[in-house]
């Protein structure tokens, strides 16, 4: 089946990839912007194998300059693009999952492209090749994939444009996908990485020897033009963090190698090693086109566009940006994670810290945060979830989080949520609460948590849980989305104490809010008696210049604090914590933790 | 003396600068990297006369596309590009200063550069135009001074490139400079802004119309190069939020330019147009020559090296960056900011929030700090530094910083410090405390400070104050830098407590520490009798939910903090504020306030 659809003009349509397959699709294929091409060809690689019920094919989806070796083949094949990611006992476990990676429509890789024999005309498209979509590249993997006999994806995944394909799958085909994994992407490109397109194509549009685009049969192509935009591409690709790590030991000391281009420092030389490589192996119209349709992408707007769009899904979604990634800003993703929130969508999300910029899902560097949350929500996508092995077991200690080791006030939240009720937890930490309110039939249960290995074990354990700093209120969720909001022994550690409390009584129908007691008898007397700054066991147990506690307040202040903004308290609760036992009488002398359900006045 | 300096092929030379002077030195001009040149013509503007003592000279340096042209001449004249800083009455006071404002070398408006005739050969120098380095251009200035009649400048000051040749000045010739403002700079490029240079000169060194730099003799110059390069540079010149909310509303509207570029969005047809716009005016042997002057500026790649550069100055210093400057990164000012600290130079420093970026600098956005930061600074240059005019006014209610109205533990600070006694101050406000200390003749005195209006009102009094954030430290400083280090009412508001104790004890021979205390009897009985988060009237009046003081602590406390570091302490001064009284007896329930004089033992 390996098809000879490599010109033998190598340098622009690249060398034949060993392992690839082609099908061609004889139907002509109508194009989202008017037009159509007679005939599609797709060239693809698969991994792994296609299980009897049909339903574990993995969709690979490829960025600007990839192609359909996503993964090598054998321990002799060349090296894949995410070989990190896919293969056997990989995050995309090739021995349980059918991975199939076409190279995309436009591309110059064995899928038709400019580089591409028009049928009509016996003669390349050139600049004839029309201007397609995302929505078009899609419509061809999504005939590849009914071709291998797949009626529905268990996922599709991928960075960058990846991810743009990944967000058309979800919203044009929602039948047909249960997960999808946009990692590093947007709902459109910011107007600075737009900006470097432009400048890309004009480069190569502008160049002497693109000849209207069609160069094929010209001495030399576009070669400058388009070693300029691929230079430009990798300064974007990296954060400014990384190049300076890179090129600052040897600023002026720049490797000898054969070029045309400016070489007096290193980061040149670099510069115009990758620039000439990249001719070697892309074709320019490829580049043109592409970075159009990439540029086209657009879901929206304004974030109510955005949910419209995103309305139409029905998969469940994982997210994930990079820290400094400054294509593809984290805010962009924060944007498509605000959307499906705002839905009601089950949606995980982590802004994973990375030095690497927008080339960190393609590299190693974090791959033990992005990649495990990959296998951990591929593993619960089929419904089958792993409840957290340890409900009482929450000892991650970091920032304005889950601080607390022991955890009676699980037991109390629990009781006092009624029985299917839907629940959002601030601070969820690796989802002990969670978890327990999920196998209690609790639905949906979603969490709100700032450590990434936090989120990871949530996202192993199949529960939805999304990064974000609850000091910023809950902006993407909507009035009175849950029965159910909890801020368990957390008040204390947060700064914007009113601006959250405010947003969780607008989300939440009820919530709950626990927090220790600083008017318990005990650090009285102790403040009182000894003249110290009260201070105890567990949660109380930092030392005044070293607390993650900033906020003192007893459950007198909290009680004055409803009151002035009549918030109305259903329950308030008071435990001694020391003798594991709920306090009935005096509870500001007599508890040292506080359970509030609070909610606004009917 | 208007100078016939403009060649008329105009378009890859400028159009005559209607004001431009020239004068034209015939002593060759040794050049940094070798060889020479045989004769230097510069052409420059001035503005205001100079005054009788001749110490009135204000330099402007500009940066890579700028010209002599900084401000208008007269009501009727064509805009300067610094019309917002420099004029009757503005920041740069052209009634008070003689300011001179010159073409750089290698430019191509007047003064000699790569399109300039080489008197040698009879023809344009081109290609054939040596490498330059800053130190060259800032050599053909010093010319031009001295011929001017200027032994020394009052002050230089220039912006991105023009930082580089206003820190050169200041290095090269420590004795003919009384004050440095070199804004949005940095000791050398990052390796990003590096690289984005690279490809610029790239388009234009690989346009074919460049004719190895001898492309003025035929019918087209490397103009594409030479837009491409420009375009790129738009695109670093603006931050992400400016460009968003530039051509967001407009994204697929481009604007109808007569332009051979890619106009499909209305980001293109504004790069189009700026890149045509630019090659009418200006010529690309001078984008090449320039830029690379600016990517081989380099006072040093470590902290000591930089130092060691830098030591050779003696001028009062000014920096100010913009937070959302990525060309020239904040952290790179503050490179510079910390080499002159580590110095013990006169130095201030602001890095004022603004969504710009780069050319921040030259927009009007926040003219209103670092403008009136300019203009405070020339105004205290002549060491006739005006005192705040009311040392207890501290109104600034700001992050973790002064939050007091009445600072009566001012008088007893001022006490405590002997007299001469070098004293750096944290969280310093408007600078009421060091006013006060610079009246009584300590020197040096220093501030450190969040708040940009703060900083502004310091500079406005002739006090050196640096903007930074007394959380991560006084990493700047050195060992026993100073006398004294203050640290007044802002302790209660410090995350890392223990961290910047730590370095205060680091840095100052003596520290003196005042913060609230806990143990006052009033509060504490509040505490154990109401059951309530203590709180009081001054700074203490904040609730629970909402004050900036997040660390509470008694006087108890912190002698046991000192006890258990092994910090000595030299007195423990108890205020009773509210009865305006030092108290001697059982302070740690007396005293609403507590000053302490600390040291590491000897």
């Amino acid at each position: 089946m390996a098809a000879n659809f490599q010109s033998s003009d190598s340098i622009r349509s690249g060398q034949p990839l060993r392992y690839a397959k082609s099908v061609t699709f004889n139907k002509p294929l109508p194009l989202e912007l008017g037009s159509e091409l007679p005939a599609v060809t797709v060239a693809y690689e698969t991994y792994g194998t296609l299980n009897a019920a049909r339903d574990n094919a993995v969709l690979v989806c490829h960025a600007l300059s990839g192609d359909s070796h996503c993964a090598q083949h054998t321990a002799e094949d060349d090296a894949g693009w995410w070989d990190i990611l896919i293969g056997p006992g990989k995050p995309i476990d090739t021995d349980r999952y059918f991975v199939i990676c076409p190279n995309i429509l436009g591309g110059c890789r064995g899928t038709t492209g400019p580089n591409s024999t028009n049928p009509k005309t016996g003669k390349r498209y050139g600049s004839d090749f029309p201007t397609i979509t995302i929505g078009d590249m899609v419509e061809v993997q999504r005939r590849l994939v009914e071709h291998l006999g797949v009626e529905t994806l268990r996922a599709a995944i991928g960075g960058s444009l990846g991810g743009h394909q990944v967000l058309t799958w979800a919203i044009r085909h929602p039948d047909r996908l249960r997960g999808a994994i946009p990692l590093a992407t947007s709902p459109r490109l910011s107007m600075q990485s737009l900006a470097f397109d432009v400048i890309g194509r004009n480069s190569i549009l502008r160049d002497p020897n693109f000849y209207d685009g069609q160069y094929y049969d010209k001495p030399t192509g576009p070669n400058v033009g388009l070693a300029l935009a691929r230079m430009l591409g990798h300064i974007t690709y990296l954060s400014p963090q990384a190049m300076q790590e890179k090129f600052e030991a040897t600023r002026q000391e720049p490797r000898d190698v054969p070029t045309e281009f400016e070489k007096k420092f290193s980061v040149g030389s670099y510069l115009a090693y990758q620039g000439d490589k990249f001719v070697e192996r892309f074709d320019a119209n490829s580049y043109v086109t592409i970075s159009m349709a990439m540029d086209l992408f657009d879901l929206g707007a304004t974030s109510v566009e955005l949910q419209s769009t995103l309305a139409k899904s029905r998969c469940r979604w994982l997210l994930a940006s990079f820290t400094s990634d400054w294509l593809f800003p984290p805010e962009q993703s924060q944007e498509l994670v605000s959307a499906l929130i705002a839905l009601g969508r089950p949606v995980s999300y982590c802004n994973v810290a990375s030095g690497c910029g927008h080339d960190a899902f393609l590299l190693p560097d974090e791959v033990d945060i992005y990649g495990e949350m990959v296998r951990g929500f591929l593993n619960n996508l089929n419904g089958t979830s792993t409840p957290p092995a340890n409900n009482n077991d929450d000892i991650y200690v970091h920032g304005p989080t889950s601080i607390f080791q022991h955890r009676i006030d699980y037991d109390r939240i629990v009781e006092l949520i009624p029985a299917s009720a839907s629940v959002l937890d601030l601070g969820c930490g690796r989802g002990g609460l969670l978890g327990r309110l999920q196998q209690l039939g609790h639905k949906p249960v979603m969490g709100v948590e700032l450590n990434e290995k936090a989120i990871v074990a949530c996202v192993e354990h199949g529960l939805d849980v999304v990064q974000a700093d609850v000091n910023e209120g809950l902006p993407a969720f909507t009035d009175g989305q849950f029965d159910f909001v909890v801020l368990s022994q957390t008040l204390q550690t947060i700064f914007n104490v009113e601006g959250l409390l405010t947003d969780m009584l607008r989300v939440g129908r009820r919530c709950v809010v626990s927090f220790p007691n600083f008017g318990f008898q005990k650090l009285r007397q102790m403040h009182n008696e000894q003249g110290r700054a009260p201070g105890s066991s567990g949660l109380l147990r930092f030392p005044w210049y070293n607390t993650p506690n900033i906020r003192f307040l007893t459950i007198a202040d909290f009680q004055e604090f409803c009151r002035e903004r009549k918030i109305e308290i259903h329950q308030c609760i008071g435990l001694n914590t020391e003798e594991g036992r709920e306090v009935k009488e005096d509870v500001n002398l007599t508890a040292d933790m506080a359970i509030f359900v609070l909610s606004l006045p009917a």
